[in-house]
This record gives C-alpha cells, structure tokens and sequence, in this order.
C-alpha cells in the first residue's frame, strides 16, 4: 500500500498522531497501475495488468499492441509473440485483455520500457463492425450521443483525470490556507429570486399541496447563502459541488447541471474597504497559480493530450500553441494580473472606438463581446475588474464608500476574466452591516425581516463581521486550463435543454 | 504561504515536473488560523485573529476569553487586561471581535499557550437575550429548528470539520491506489425502478410533456451505473457526492439527501469467482482501516470533541467508552474483519433462539435486528455478510457458481455491517457475462436490449472484463466514527420528509 507520507503540521494537530500500524499491506493493495508501473525503475518486473487495446499492429512473428488501464494517455507497449498463438489474432481495438508479462527496457523509439507477454487473456471482445468509438477522428457533436462509451476517447479521459487533479489540487491549497470543505444541500428553499431558473422538485402526488417537505424544494443555484451560514462559525469554508440552471439558451459555456468551486472566508477589518476587494482578488490569483501553476498540473500529461486534440478547436495550429502558451504564463508568471475597476474598463471600452453590438454605459453589465476585449485585446490574459455599479449586482455585495469619478453606490466585488473561457471567477466582499444589508435587500423587493430571509440576517445579527466570498466555474476552468472549446466536454455526462443522456 | 509537500511519485509522472516559481506569499497566504497558532512552537509571536467568544470570565482587573475562529475544536485563550477599557464589557458569548497581541506560555492550566491582547475590536454584537444558541445543553431536537446557527455548537462544527478531514483521508487512500475521482451526474433518467423512491423534477410547464430534458428525469439515487461507463475506460474510479431518496419512513439512519462514497474498478479474473468477493472485502477493509485508523482521524480532537457530546446519546458513560474503544479497536487492530457467507449468518441466526420479530428463512433479506445481533453480539465488531441469494439482490451483481448447502442461485456481493450504524457498506462483483447478465435482467422484468439499458448492455458488449464495486453511506461512517447517534448530526444542513430548512 502507498502510504501517504504527507502531513502538513497544523492538519496533525487536529488528526492526532498518526499511529503506525503494520497493516497486511499485500492483503488490500490493488495491482499498481500502467501509470505506476511506468514511473517505477524496476525492470524485469513481472506484472499483470488488465486494459484495452487502444491500437494493435499485427507483423508476422509478432504483434504491437498499446494497453490503457485508464491511469494515464500513456499506454503500455505490450509485445506478443508468435507462441501465444491464435488468441493474439482476436485482439482488435477496444477489446479487454488481461496480459502476464515481465517489464523490460523497450529497444523501440517513443517508449522507455514496454511488456514481453508471458501470457494473455482475452476478457472482452469488441467486434470492429459495431463498435461506435473507431479509430478514425471522432466529433465532439457525434460522441455527446455515446455518453457511456466516450470516456474511451483520449480527450475525455485525460479530462476525467484533469478534473481529478485539480480537485485534489484545490483541495490541498485550501487545507493549506485553514479552510474546511463542507457539504451544503443541493435541494433548497431558493428559487434563485423567482427568475424562472431554478429546476423545481415535482409534488409527490397530483395535489400541488402535497409537497415533500411540506414546503416546495429547487435545487440550489449557488451555494453562496448556506456558506456564509458555515463560515460564520468554521471561519474558512468551501465546497465544489453541483449547481443547476433551467437556462432554455445553450451557448459554450452553459451547462443545466455544472459544478462550482465556492469558498466564504472571514477577514481582519480594514481602514480602507476597498483594500478587501483587492485582497480577496489576491487570494484568488494565489489560488489558481498554486493549484494550476505550481502544482505541475499545467505541464502534466493530460494538459498535453487535451490540447493536442485539436478537433475541439476550429483555430490554426499556430493559434492553438499561442493561447496554450499564454495559459502557462497566466498560471506561471510571478506578475500580478491587473485590475482594474468597472468605471475604468468603462472607460476604456469607450476609448477603443470599436462599434460594439451593445452600447457601453455607465451602469450597464458588460456584455461577452466586452469582456472578451478587456482579457483578449486589452489584457491579453486574466484581468479582475473590480467595484461594480450596486443596481446591477445581487444585495449581499457590500456597498463601498463614495468615490470620486463614480456617480452611483458601486460594491466591493470582482469578476474575473480570462481569454477564451471569459468570466471564470466572481466574487465580492459580502455585507455584513444589519443596516445595509437591509437598505439592499429592500431597494431589491427582498423583506431581510421576512420568513425567507430571516435566517440570512440572523447570521448579521448575532455576531456577524466581515468576511468575502468567489464562486469559480469549474468547467470553465478545466477549458481555460486544457484548451477545451466548449464546457459539454469538460464534464463526463453533460446535460443541458433537451439533452440528458443515461 | 504553506506549500504542499506531498506528492506520490505515481501521480508526479501525470502531472509533471513542479516547477518552482517564488510567487509573492505574502500576497496570496490568508494569516494564520488558531490552529496554525498553536500548532506552532512560536512565544511572544505577535498574531491578529477574528473569531467568536465561546465563554468569557471577567475578573476585577482582567478578563479571560475563550476565542474560536472554527479551525479546531479548542480555542484560543484571550487575557484582556483592564486598560482595554469598556470594549471588553460588551463581550458576551458568540461575540466576533478581532484580538491584536502575543502568543505567551500559559501561567493557567488548561492550555499551553494563550494571547496577551493588546487591542480588541468588536465586529459584531451578540445579543444574549435573544441569542437562540446559549450555553446550557442545547438537544439536537431543537437545534435541528436553528440549521443557520447550529454549526456555532461544538459537535455541529466537530463534525462538519470530521467529515473534511475524513473526505480529505479518502481523497489520498484512492489516488494512492491508482483511482480517479468522476463527477457523475445528479440529474438521470433512472427513477430507481419504479419504486416511486426517486425524486422527480418538475415539467417547466404544466403540461407533462414540456420536459426540460424532452424526457423526465430525476435526481439519481446511486451513481453505480454512471460509475461503471467510466470504469470501463479509467479503470478505477470513484466519487463521494448526493443521492436522493423520497422515503417517507423516518428514522435514524435515514435522509433525503445523503453522501455516498462509491467506487468501481477493474480486476484481475480469478479461477476461483469467489475470491473476488473476498478481495473486495478486504479492499473495503483496507480503506476504512487506512482513511480513519492509520490516518490518525480516530485518535484526533474532532472525533474526541464528538464523542464526549452526551447529548446526541442516552447511554451510559461507561458503555458510550467501551462503544468508542470498540471502534478504535476495528479501525486500528491488525485482525482481518470476519467474513461469514449469508447462509452461514441464516445458520447463526437459526441457532440463536432467540424470538425474532421478522423470521430468519434462507431468501429472505436480513432485517435491522438481525444485522445488529450479528454485528453486535455475534462479533462485536465489523463484519462482512457475503454471497446473498440472487432473488433478493439487484440485477447488476454476479451470480456465483452452484455450492453445496444453497439451494438457489447466489451472487457475489456482501454487507459490512458494524455495531451501532449498522450497514455502512454494500457491494459487489459486477456481473460482466453479457448473457448472464440478460437473463438476470429479464428474471427481474428489466431489457437489457431496449432504451433504458441498452447503454448498460455495451459496456459488456464492446470489451468488458470482471469488474467490481461498492458503495458506502458517508453519514453513517461518520456516525460510526464519531459516536453520533443520528444522522441528522452527520450532515450540516440535513433534509428528511417534511424538513427542508433553508
């Protein structure tokens, strides 16, 4: 069994000591995996593994087959020889093999060491005739109708593990920084401010009355609200979990079901408000460049394969090696991403001269075609822009204090835009003020004294302080970071309007 | 900032080569928490913290505060002196202030090391009078009515960081065997059957064929088949996420919405199919053993906290310590856990005479009472149930070859049932044989060639191979760690029929 050596100081302290056990190791360890068994040293190592054939070339004393257990994109080069008989003759592409064999220094180019087959098993065939993955270049539009068979694919698979890493990735970073990882509801009481967006959960009998939990349950949009309740007494809390839009509009980057990456921590007041928004904005570029840059994921395997599949992706070999690069430095580089306030990225929109599709004004959200310019054209990588007129954003971003330049309340707030993936991160101060929190809600037809809110405001009343918030798109993020054109292949069963497959 | 250290060489050849880049720490790293603090061999440390008032002492010159800032469960001691000034008056339990000063050894017993506060600042007042969360023993009954401000109890916040912490133990103990962690959907077309279990979303108007998805769909109840088209390409895979049941039974180890822990992965095929069975118990074993024993989770201060809460429990002292050092023994001991076949447990039940209210007959599922005496008077311990009778079993589990003294067909799967939580997990050895497969369908009334399963039927049909699998209740494991007697106290915001707070 791999033992997990790593403990940082202040986990321990909680976990207690970690006595050591002499476990029957061998009693519960898997097979190591082609993965591990290709970053061992040993060779002359016996090993069996199970796995699919991804390719197979057949001479005529010997057969190249590339096995995938599914750990990597990397295959295991297996070599069959003439004694193995018939059974080698069956194996075609996506058949199941188990192969007994010993590891040895490959005397081939493109790999270091490969299998000599001692004996081989055939577990499962795949006839070639009706096998709907072929070898031949597969559409992301003809695999969304094969839900179940394209994780078989090498984009789809290197995005599975993408997702894993970056997960364990996140996790360690917000361990690392004091955070817990806690499981909000999915059903709620919130339908999303009546928007019309929220699924709803159906009565159980025909009787509207009849609801389950006596009252009607939405699954959440955002779990923002039920944060905050944790962080106002674990202090630092997060959650990746899934979220749901009834949205009828499909664009590339809306999914019905998507998961968000959302943490609500408390902060040390400050003199100057304003100082929260940029401190929360650093904490955020911290945290992508730790779990993305640092980590090693964006020089890893699988961000290699994804951007290698270049069917995702209508642009010019040269252009694709461009926006590639342009991520490494984003995640990589010790220079801080620039930001700059609304009323600024305003003003620049206007400078710019471009007719845009929808007219720039003070007080209106930016549009995509905005956003895109600010990060693609302006920036030419991540930008926060800051301090949002309050009319156009949710009531429990914090008002700031007036200032100069800037006709109306703007808030403590941040969104965070990228090339190609556009908003990937927002987030804000939150109000913790009883007085303002109620101005707000009030000036949005929202009652903070009322039964659905009640709870809300409690947390303000009873030893409430200040404290921020982001929600990122993880979706979002696994195409900024991996060059994936659209969020349907950034999780492995997409669904959206009219389309649910399994 | 705190970097991660850790990282197993198997997952390094995946995510390449670290690069080292000197990012601003600074910049990025969020201060220190209490648990940082003192986990720190630093005196006369100058620290800033925000956080709750737990209970305050005040004195004529001085006042003693305990600080938690939801990091761990003991908090931080806070010695305000008396040229604080009124300030420190107005402190009352669950106030938020925010405390400049140094961290001292301690002159008290009680704690190493405490805060000589040079300056507080109260963020948020915490009206004792109304406050719904005092001091006295609050039942988890009239918690349950307060979901907002519960986690403000020291088991609510005990258990929401156990559940981190376990998560986190699992996250490792996985990857290091070579799993990958999928997001499999919430929302499918399976309604668990037709036993009117699965909840159903809405039609997005009021007539039925309106659906969102052209089809209706519900939210999942088990993430097995989704698990399994994964497995079938990343080999091993697993996920902890929601599952759904609207049960109208109420009780103590029942939810609406659960966290379960699922796994599915490929083996290697033995001669002997009921080796298989016993594999996977003893990989269960090893996971439970090596996330909660070896971690050092069952000798760490949030398990400890939970324990000592007696309100969760009417027990007697004595017997709620001898239930706890039952379970470090299970999670820590080098002894296997039993194993016993369904029909030997039949044969044990038969042989107990003891009156039972359901009767004990060979093809009838095992009830509550007869899972607790075996667990608990039987074997005192965990214990594995193995190779039911396949009429009472889902369709997706193996049938194992004929054997003596079991007169109908079994199939290879087991029960892990341990004392107190009962059964807190169930898998099996995946049926792979395409035609077994059909013909366990049809024996249960499903078609594994028509829409509903077709999906089903390929992954068998295109290079299938022995696979297995299981599922664990993440409450009831926390439940069983942490002595919580309910799993209402398991999760932080729980939902049950007719309760939804939220």
């Amino acid at each position: 069994m791999n033992r997990v050596s790593f403990r940082p100081c202040t986990l321990q302290a909680t976990l207690g000591k970690r006595r050591s056990i002499s476990t029957n190791t061998a009693r519960f360890a898997l097979p190591p995996t082609i993965l591990q068994i290709l970053a061992r040293n040993e060779v002359d190592e016996k090993v069996t593994v199970t796995g699919w054939v991804k390719s197979i070339r057949k001479q005529k004393r010997v057969a190249f087959g590339v096995l995938s257990d599914g750990s990597s994109p990397t295959g295991l080069q297996a070599v069959f020889h003439e004694d193995l008989g018939e059974r080698v003759k069956q194996i075609t592409n996506g058949t199941s093999i188990c192969v007994r064999g010993s590891i040895v220094k490959s005397p081939g180019s493109g790999q270091d060491k490969e299998l000599l087959v001692d004996e081989v098993e055939i577990l499962g065939e795949c006839d070639p005739e009706t096998y709907p993955i072929q070898k031949k270049t597969l559409t992301p539009e003809y695999l969304r109708d094969y839900t179940h068979l394209r994780p078989r694919t090498g984009a789809i698979a290197a995005m599975v593990r993408l997702r894993s890493h970056l997960m364990r990735e996140l996790n360690n970073y917000f361990a690392n920084q004091g955070f817990t990882y806690a499981h909000t509801p999915i059903l709620t009481s919130g339908d999303a401010e009546g928007g019309g967006e929220a699924f709803r959960i159906a009565p159980v009998s025909p009787l509207p009355s009849h609801e389950f939990f006596t009252h009607p349950a939405y699954l959440t949009v955002s779990h923002q609200l039920h944060l905050e309740a944790l962080s106002h007494s674990l202090g630092r809390v997060y959650t990746l979990s899934p979220c749901f839009r009834a949205e009828r509009g499909v664009t590339r980057r809306h999914l019905a079901e998507f998961w968000m990456f959302e943490a609500e921590w408390n902060v040390i007041p400050t003199t100057d408000p304003r100082a929260q928004t940029v401190a929360l904005c650093d904490f955020v570029e911290g945290a992508i460049k730790g779990s993305v840059g640092e980590s090693g994921i964006i020089h890893g395997e699988d961000v290699n394969a994804l951007w290698q599949h270049r069917e995702h992706d209508s642009s010019s070999e040269d252009d694709r090696a461009k926006a590639r690069e342009a991520v490494v430095l984003a995640v990589t580089s010790n220079a801080a991403w620039p930001k700059i306030s609304y009323s600024e990225a305003v003003r620049e929109l206007l400078k710019s001269n471009i007719d845009w599709e929808f007219p720039v004004r003070w007080g209106s959200p930016l549009q995509t075609e905005h956003e895109k310019w600010l990060s693609e054209t302006l920036v030419g990588g991540p930008l926060f822009v800051t301090d949002y007129p309050a009319a156009i954003k949710p009531f429990y971003m914090r008002a700031n204090p007036a200032m100069e330049g800037e006709d109306e309340t703007t808030v403590g707030c941040f969104d965070l835009l990228v090339p190609h993936a556009g908003e990937l991160v927002g987030g804000s101060v939150r109000e913790e003020r009883l007085n303002k929190l109620k101005e707000s809600m009030q000036s949005k037809g929202m009652d903070m004294d009322g039964e659905r809110y009640g709870w809300y405001g409690d947390l303000r009343r009873f030893g409430g302080g200040p404290h921020v918030g982001f929600g990122l798109g993880f979706e979002r993020l696994l195409g900024w970071v991996g060059g994936i054109n659209n969020v349907r292949e950034c999780v492995p069963m997409p669904r959206w309007a009219g389309k649910m497959d399994l």
